[in-house]
């Protein structure tokens, strides 16, 4: 089904264009021509997919978080990994480690603030996060660890992340950190 | 000296008015007329005060930085406390507990979003980041316990209170784990 994969690849290309502009110029700095320049197309492409820019801005959120869960997923089933090799790559995979991850980064910022204000982009945000904290309890349970370590690691993680992505720390460092926490659940049992 | 009071008061009313416009609008959402509207003084005053909006959109990060820094000082200052006390309120301080919290929380990620594509306020950002880290060390040192525990402690306070300010973990939860990972410093020694 060609004319499928065309509307898929369509959208994505549109929703890159829309990153590039968050990433530069903020949310607010989005307009159809903007996202239209950054992606190469028309204008009328744009508005043809997405109806209103509220619209747009709202699936540039969805595709941000559905985009980390792919690259977890993906990376994750090729090495089949156990829940603690799993549980490392969810926690320490938020860690900028260049320029494109960075941009995606901060793109992640710009919606975390705009979600304070926004109840739509917020709920994304929430959905997100809490999924997070719950994928580490799974593979805690799995592991036979203690669950209940989850929403510390992942708020460890995630601010760590931040700390690399602002330059105040290491990724390096931040990735040990987060092995070295594992380390510690995983020794308690 | 009240003409000095006057014009860093003229200031603050200004940077406060710059606040409330990047907490609905975003950082790209600043112009004088938005901000002299929030203010409730003329686009003149605003003018007189701040030569370019780049200017006052910096001077805004800087005075985050500063009232962060200063309720910190201010609340310990007045109870004169121990080490632990200190560095439980410098890590759990930045949870956000109430509305007016969680707008300034949404001007500091639009901020720290903005920082990775602009170097000024990159820069403000990733010292801010590295103080709290530094702090927490000197606080360790100060109570006889392991200062290499400090990047991780801030990491741990900058992710919970995010995970907070968007609603994945409750305030209580995020400020339970963080005295309940000081106690495990404490007495690890």
């Amino acid at each position: 089904m060609p004319r499928i994969v065309d509307h898929e690849q369509r959208r994505t290309e549109i929703v890159h264009g829309l990153w590039a502009v968050i990433g530069q110029a903020g949310i607010e700095g989005v307009t159809y021509q903007a996202v239209a320049r950054a992606a190469g197309i028309s204008i009328g492409r744009v508005q043809h997919y997405f109806a209103s820019k509220e619209e747009l801005v709202l699936a540039g959120c969805r595709a941000l978080v559905d985009t980390a869960t792919a690259r977890h997923e993906a990376a994750t089933r090729e090495h089949d990994p156990d829940p603690w090799t799993e549980l490392l790559a969810l926690l320490t995979g938020p860690i900028p480690r260049d320029e494109a991850f960075r941009l995606g980064s901060a793109v992640w910022y710009a919606y975390l603030a705009r979600g304070v204000v926004d109840a739509d982009i917020g709920a994304i945000i929430a959905e997100a996060e809490r999924g997070t904290a719950e994928t580490a309890a799974e593979l805690l349970r799995a592991a036979g660890a203690d669950p209940s370590a989850a929403t510390r690691l992942a708020g460890l993680a995630a601010g760590l992340a931040q700390r690399a992505l602002v330059g105040a720390t290491d990724p390096e460092e931040a990735a040990a950190i987060i092995e070295a926490e594992l380390e510690r659940v995983r020794a308690a049992g």
